[in-house]
């Protein structure tokens, strides 16, 4: 149907992030990784959710400053500057995550980098999961509510020279709103950096579907909103807590094209035919032809689940 | 968390049915299926979409007679009462997908029958796929939007004592809009019944990927709304057209537990704990706590895809 529009994506997966670890030093990783995806004539690349620390949800902390410390109070700053000066001069754009505060307010926030250095767009995270303060007995805890507040942004698409590029963070992968709001944007490509705990269990549930939910919320998405997917994780075990890798590039088709071996730092990349999107747009999933918004009301009007409407056949 | 809550279900995939096929002989094959399941112990059934014809809308019919002669004016009827007495006499409930024709419009129907042989619940086809009238050119037509109206009933779930029940046809099953609407009403099983041509491809898309995509599309629908799904086909070659089998029951972690191996008559079956359900409701998937519907509204605001929201930014 269209010409082929090729567009060669990258992801970064990162290893482990030690609280020890200074920013300096993980923006030196960033920056190689950088490289390496240049090399391999990668245009833009995807960085994980938080890249420039350790998960610190995973603990309860109560002093402020400490807090603080995980956060960027601008961006780019002394510390992250190097990596917008390695993008610039490579002419290679990124998505990276990191925590983010706003005045008062604390985001899990990504932004969009274009090839000429400059933020094109900023995302804060909405689907918040876990809890606002320790779950007792909990072997694990995962306190996001705690530390951020819930993205006031939507889920802008950005258009691009190269492409129509969406965000979301970890989490909101699960949710198949998120991409349904980009879907109906006509996104190409929607970048998505996470921090996914292995052992991260509120009930006893095997622990291969940990990866297996991964994998399978972003082909769903994928597929059902016919655009590419570059997905990037930190993984391997940061203080002593074991993190899923998994990191792809899964195509409209709904197939993942390419994923990470390892649970450490590393690149993978795939020359992606953007107009593929557009036999599924033209077909199965023509929105304009196709969709019924009068029948969607419930996702808007319930939060929560309610009473079935179930009532006699007429 | 909860209790094991056990209830076994059943999907009933079916064979061609060709054209000269009498609705005795069809209803004589469901009768035989449900005899089958019930010997297997099960208190549900699920049959396909269309159960009791062929699939008409492969054909561009002109003729209003021939046209009818497809569509049901009562349900049961002389011809399906054989199959509401069957089930009333094992005590098993069922869903059966049929053309409806009420008044003058015609509709894409399925019915959910208690194990008392009652009618509990009607549920019309929203998401009609293909074209109005014949694409010039194709090898194969798809004409559902020819013959049917969108259903105007939306996607009720049901209460029963067995379990929360609720209904979707075929292509409903790729939107993920379809499955978040039950979800929002704590739906515990959704049975779907369709008939997917193995060929119907409207560019060269790779073929491995029909099956593909029905599998995806109810294994994270299944997850993102913590729900069972009983899938049941019309499979194999009815006048010349292959159907792709794939009938299944997947369970809340997304996986699929029993698939037909079949493009056949068959019955497979599983004993599923509904109580898996409140473990995603109660964690990951607590919609009241997670959801944040101010942040959905492109969902009903737009069908077709609109322009990108991003600005810069702030």
């Amino acid at each position: 149907m269209s010409a082929a529009k090729k567009l060669r994506l990258a992801v970064a997966q990162l290893g482990p992030v030690q609280r020890a670890d200074t920013r300096a030093q993980v923006v030196r990783r960033l920056v190689d990784l950088l490289h390496e995806a240049h090399g391999r004539g990668a245009r833009w690349v995807t960085f994980p959710e938080l890249a420039l620390t350790t998960f610190f949800p995973r603990w309860s902390l109560e002093d402020p400053a400490e807090v603080r410390s995980f956060f960027e109070t601008e961006m780019p700053g002394p510390a992250t500057r190097p990596l917008f000066d390695a993008a610039r001069a490579k002419g290679i754009g990124f998505y990276l995550g990191y925590a983010e505060l706003d005045g008062e307010t604390q985001y899990n926030t990504s932004i969009l980098v274009g090839p000429d250095g400059r933020i094109i767009g900023k995302y804060r995270k909405i689907h918040i999961p876990g809890d606002a303060s320790s779950r007792e007995g909990a072997a694990l805890q995962h306190l996001e509510k705690k530390y951020f507040a819930v993205g006031d942004l939507g889920f802008p698409v950005w258009d691009t020279p190269d492409a129509a590029i969406g965000m979301c963070i970890c989490n909101d992968r699960r949710w198949p709103e998120t991409f349904r709001v980009m879907g109906l944007q006509g996104v190409d490509v929607v970048m998505v950096g996470y921090n996914t705990p292995s052992g991260y269990v509120q009930w006893n549930e095997p622990i291969h579907l940990r990866m297996h939910h991964h994998l399978l919320s972003l082909q769903s998405a994928a597929y059902q909103n016919a655009c590419w997917i570059a997905a990037a994780a930190k993984a391997g075990v940061e203080e002593g807590s074991p993190m899923i890798g998994g990191s792809c590039i899964v195509a409209p088709a709904g197939e993942i094209m390419v994923r990470a071996f390892s649970e450490d730092d590393e690149v993978i990349n795939y020359m992606c035919d953007l107009s593929v999107s557009g036999h599924y747009r033209a077909n199965i999933f023509n929105f304009a032809a196709h969709r019924r918004p009068e029948h969607y009301r419930p996702i808007v009007e319930r939060t929560g689940a309610g009473a079935p409407l179930g009532a006699a056949p007429p």
